[in-house]
């Protein structure tokens, strides 16, 4: 199969505040009061939980129509902890992004427990998101220069 | 510092589309009609890069500050390729999310250079969504049983 290419463009609108675009959809990042913003829309540590809750539910029926049984609903609770110390600046002793991310899915369908978990395992290996999260994900950063007056 | 907990609560619409609670707000969460979806919002990699441009935006600013010059504005645009065969389950060969991610940063500020590359160390460095992409982060996964009929 050929690669697919997803991209974004995002601008700041206040230093808090991040207005995304990708393709025709305008996705809104801020962070609450106690974080240094507006609190007009999700952070983005929440959006990195929503988008891995959007990933589980399309491999969740994915894999549930391969295997051959009806998923009739999804149910999928994510949390983790992150400590914001290195992110401020103070310590450097601590990660800076999420230390373990901890799901919770509820599948309303008929299958018995073996089938459910050989469908969970092949929903976490399949899932991009949980691959970019749980595996290492080279980053390149390049700098456009601005204008310097 | 104490740890910040952030969860986010998510529940199927349909096979692709997802609906997510994160505190008061609603992220919707689809795919475009080539993957399964109904193409009425952004899909989970897209959220994946936003969260990341979101965050790069928090971190540009915070450390722009430490720093002492201003930044007026901060584009952000980033990109990143997938291989959907593992997600289709058509070949393990690939990993299953993206492979780099390439990301553009434009600040408009009157900075050096050598302050903006030190600038752009610090901001990768201490940005959360940017951590746990680039390293290893640990998921716990449970399943909460359905009601076998």
């Amino acid at each position: 199969m050929s690669d697919l290419k997803f991209r974004i463009k995002a601008q700041s609108a206040s230093a808090a505040k991040t207005i995304v675009k990708a393709r025709n959809f305008e996705i809104i990042v801020d962070e609450p009061a106690d974080l240094g913003g507006s609190d007009s829309a999700p952070n983005p540590v929440e959006y990195v939980l929503a988008a891995f809750a959007g990933c589980l539910n399309v491999m969740g029926h994915l894999i549930a129509g391969e295997m051959g049984f009806e998923l009739r609903s999804l149910k999928i609770d994510i949390s983790g902890n992150l400590n914001p110390a290195k992110l401020f600046g103070q310590s450097n002793e601590e990660r800076a992004g999420y230390k373990t991310i901890v799901v919770r899915m509820t599948p309303d369908c008929d299958a018995d427990d073996a089938t459910l978990e050989k469908w969970l395992h092949s929903v976490e290996q399949r899932c991009p998101v949980s691959d970019n999260l749980q595996n290492i994900t080279p980053v390149k950063v390049a700098l456009v220069k601005c204008a310097v007056a």
